[in-house]
């Protein structure tokens, strides 16, 4: 095993740093996150940190990065309470890596980057066209990460918008592999997934069975 | 398209409804989180919300779900505030995922699913030996969410430990798929990974670079 401490990774070069401590948590999903600010032009990011926080009521959170180097998404969320999230395929990878690029505000980075904005009635923020699953979140709270200016962003849902050719499984499962979705990790890498095994729920006393 | 409202569900049965939202927000690493209870009995859990919160100070978060669900890690990290994280692989998947079953507090899950506690000098909690990748956080805060009283918990990162035959990429970037980290999706399915790209740094004007 080799071991690394504190001392070594805060002498690092600061991307050196970023892509390794990045890699640590392990594969992440990647989505792009859909916006309209205070005049209504839509604004597309990249956005790695989607974290379940519950079913019942229906939870998602994101970590907002601090408002310097992140400042529109949050701010539109702000400002319109409500947002998309698009699950990203590799048919459109290059376009959805580069909405990470620092526009200006009044750029849509939708037509900058060539994907397609899609409107269901009575929802002013856009869907990304290209996504075979994405869902409309309403904001309900900012919670501030005093650690290091970051914000844990939760969102409740309000619609999910699946591709007519994935059916949800028996037990309400979606195979996010059959449906192209892609994963992430560190600052720029992205994965396709093959399937290992779904396990049955675990209970004390014997290994779950393979489902 | 096919669209889902929340009056459908809320509808659901509780696990359907739990496999499909849990799968809405894409795929999530899946780790073992080694603790040790006020009276030295090692735990051990499988967590899929591990969240990067920052690389400089390098803070690390995950989701525990509420106390009367899920007691034993966020009591143990409470008591000693050092905890670790460690990747899981296909090699031991099914012991991994036998974590997630209601063992009693004072049970031993490492004994008990067939994985091996390791130490490091000075750390009284255990890594798992079997994991590629694993790392030491100390606790720094923990976050109540009061919309379903889940808690961000963040540690600060406080020692790495890599298998020797892993290399940091030349930029600091570390290859989970060569280091056979597993990801997950919903509450019980587990994919391997196969890299399609990694892209340069986006800026405005041209798509980015593959690397």
């Amino acid at each position: 095993m080799q071991q690394f401490t504190p001392a070594e990774w805060q002498s690092w070069e600061r991307f050196y740093r970023a892509n390794f401590i990045n890699s640590l948590t392990g594969f992440k999903s990647a989505s792009l996150i859909g916006t309209i600010n205070a005049d209504g032009v839509p604004n597309l990011g990249m956005f790695s940190s989607m974290v379940h926080i519950g079913s019942d009521p229906a939870l998602i959170g994101y970590i907002n990065r601090p408002v310097a180097a992140a400042p529109h998404t949050l701010a539109n969320i702000k400002a319109n309470k409500l947002y998309t999230v698009n699950h990203i395929h590799a048919s459109f990878l290059d376009k959805a890596h580069q909405t990470s690029a620092k526009y200006p505000d009044e750029v849509n980075e939708f037509t900058e980057v060539g994907l397609t904005e899609a409107f269901i009635e009575g929802v002013p923020v856009p869907f990304v066209k290209e996504s075979h699953i994405k869902y409309l979140l309403s904001l309900k709270e900012i919670i501030p990460i005093q650690l290091n200016d970051t914000f844990l962003v939760i969102g409740q849902l309000e619609q999910v918008m699946i591709d007519s050719s994935l059916q949800p499984s028996a037990d309400g499962f979606l195979h996010l592999d059959q449906a192209g979705s892609i994963c992430s990790n560190g600052l720029d890498a992205y994965y396709n997934t093959q399937l290992i095994d779904r396990y049955a729920y675990a209970k004390p006393g014997k290994l779950a069975d393979k489902l």
